[in-house]
């Protein structure tokens, strides 16, 4: 069965301003929605990033991939690989640690990789998360990703989520999207005050909900000294720590000194920063994503790995649709290690999609692994061509969290190692 | 699509007196057979060792396996580990490292794991090696594997390769061998004569085959300090020097002061291993083996924690049947990062098997990948009752080359770093 067409669809969706480390989510965000179409007819799904030099890349590689054999997963990575060349990918909003050619190539073949999988499940009458190894469980637990957060965009009204600048204002927060879709952990988005006042934040969470897990994410905003800090005045309330400090050496100086694990999706984004990362113990807890990690069965080998190593697995998000929402239930489905629960961006986009609704929804602070065949979605035409007539029109081509926020507060800096 | 039937059958084949360091082959060989069948109707096929106590294992965990999904890996290998509770294997012959529960199950588990990728792949239409990341080459490589052997088994006929117990005997054999199959890399089975005398044949061979790849397996019979004199003696002759010395430590003493990786099956057994030889740096070569290493998909997974770790790769052979040399073509076919030749015992058994002949033949030194579906063979039933009557009478029930091998050298001890 050959790879005879594919199509990309750049798209973009209303986005809140979520607040983070290197600035403001923009009022709109943008994926690329990937068509695979086999020779035999059965057509395959994936997404990932929209920014314009990442759909270049996906171009470039689509067209190596015609004619290539849909269950040839390294012929097609070889063939991706060759595409980029050596192209490194920085994305502008640096929140997912360095480029490099390793994870430009893993994150172009990803969507790719993802689609194929839906075609030969499709084709064997299975669940991707079947061709995965099978379903470890049934329901995926997904924690509330909560965000400090303007009431609205700059000059627009205020979004339903409303402003969050403070403890009481991220509890309401958690409130609405624990109540609304049951979730069992709740993660905030750190970096955007200073460490106190998160700090009083994370506790005003504990008290609020006791008994469930909290995490805490700056993005890399703080120094080792601030980070061990903040890890002991939280001993005992946090599930894990998530990217305190830069760097593999910053994080072994952290995790050394503080109870809970160190959790990263920023200093840990390829394979070349495993054996370093091990060697000095910088991390316990490997966040995974298969839009930087080479689609779906090598992230499979890298849980793999992780169990091998005795380091714990949870799974990051970026703002997403449907398509990646079903790629990550049907991951960590066939995960038996990924023991936390996973962030997803999902509630932040008040039901805009372009898949067809039903056949996933967070219920409990789960998604129920869909029936399949495939990722068991299915692609809504209607909706795709509104969210592609949005990306011709909305202007924004990457995303940049800083550059928008230095509209409203000229001379922004990203936070790195700042506090 | 569910697993609706299991047959194990044990068998024995002729063996010629191959002479390792825990003694010597018995005439007779034994395997078991996994037959799989889906409740479509469809066979898969696996392959495992025959010894009676392995043999009770298999049995135990078929039973848990009737009316398990066939693509249910981690489902089926729950059951499986179930089932071993907390057994542990340890093989008479010791060739292949120490005994625990981790290999124990990775064994048991492994030929019901082939045959379930035999039949989703004869359901996809598509080859095991389709689903192992499809083939990064289509001819895999096999080495010679020479031995030390006596002419004959004692009281019967001389077999038709004859005596070799001095480097002429191995250069002779090592014509035949590269004659028959084209063989373009050489592997000669150690610890039988004193080192010296090893050392001498290994030159022999490098004289007779001046530019093929050399590799001695003396199976932990030497101190480190003797591995150490060997590896200098043969620096630039060997590609690689594989378990010269028991345990992790005693490698990573050997590999710091020799200038050729240092391989091993027997201090990297399963995954506990991989972390401190990884640590200690003590392996440069893993030669992985599906049979002992989970079966195919988690040998993939081990593939690609090699790869992350600048781990080479090798591949491990016990003697075997041709359903194990279709299953380790198609692993070697879809993995990348194994560039070197695969061991294998083929020659050794003259066209004795339980599949149909044609569609596995070393040419050129090498095993073109079949065409499938599935693993591509068929088994030969009449030849499966043929070894399965000879296993009823040769009264072997597990395998034991010191046991034997003490009935001629009374008093012969397995020769774990005695020289
Ligand atoms: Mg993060
Ligand atoms: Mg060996």
């Amino acid at each position: 069965m050959l790879i005879r067409e594919i199509r990309i669809t750049p798209v973009a969706f209303r986005d809140p301003p979520l607040l983070n480390a290197t600035g403001v989510h923009e009022p709109w965000a943008l994926r690329g929605i990937v068509e695979v179409i086999s020779d035999e007819g059965i057509t395959g799904l994936g997404e990932t990033y929209g920014d314009l030099s990442h759909l270049d890349r996906l171009c470039a590689a689509a067209r190596e991939l015609v004619g290539v054999e849909v269950h040839g997963h390294h012929a097609q990575y070889a063939r991706v690989a060759a595409s980029v060349g050596t192209d490194v990918f920085t994305d502008q909003h640096g929140l997912t640690g360095a480029g490099s050619n390793q994870k430009t190539v893993d994150a172009v073949f990803s969507p790719f990789e993802v689609a194929c999988l839906d075609i030969r499940a499709k084709a064997a009458g299975v669940r991707v998360a079947d061709l995965l190894g099978g379903p470890v469980r049934q329901e995926v637990p997904y924690s509330a990703y909560l965000f400090y957060k303007w009431a609205g965009h700059p000059g627009g009204t205020e979004d339903r989520f409303g402003q969050a600048l403070d403890p009481e204002g991220i509890v309401a927060q958690a409130r609405m999207l624990v109540g609304e879709y049951g979730f069992e952990s709740v993660k905030l988005k750190g970096g955007v005050l200073p460490p106190d006042d998160e700090i009083d934040t994370v506790l005003a969470l504990r008290d609020a909900f006791p008994g469930l897990p909290l995490r805490l994410d700056p993005n890399v905003a703080w120094t080792p000294q601030t980070s061990v800090r903040v890890g002991k005045a939280l001993d005992g309330v946090l599930e894990y720590l998530e990217d305190p400090t830069p760097d593999i050496e910053g994080m072994a100086e952290v995790a050394a000194q503080v109870s809970m694990p160190l959790a990263t999706n920023m200093c840990v984004v390829t394979h070349e920063h495993l054996p370093p990362a091990i060697a000095r113990r910088a991390v316990g807890v490997l966040l995974t994503d298969h839009h930087y990690w080479g689609g779906l069965l090598r992230s499979t080998q890298v849980a793999a790995l992780c169990e091998t190593f005795g380091l714990e697995l949870s799974m990051h998000s970026n703002t997403h649709l449907g398509i990646s929402l079903a790629a990550m239930t049907h991951l960590a489905a066939a995960t038996p290690n990924l023991t936390h629960a996973c962030d997803t961006h999902t509630p932040w986009q008040d039901g805009q999609d372009v898949i067809a609704p039903g056949s996933l929804r967070i219920s409990g602070g789960a998604v129920a692994l869909p029936d399949g065949p495939g990722l068991g979605i299915e692609l809504d035409r209607d909706a795709l061509a509104v969210l592609h007539e949005q990306y011709r029109t909305c202007g924004v081509r990457r995303r940049d969290d800083t550059g928008y926020m230095c509209r409203f507060e000229p001379g922004f800096r990203p936070r790195r190692r700042c506090w």
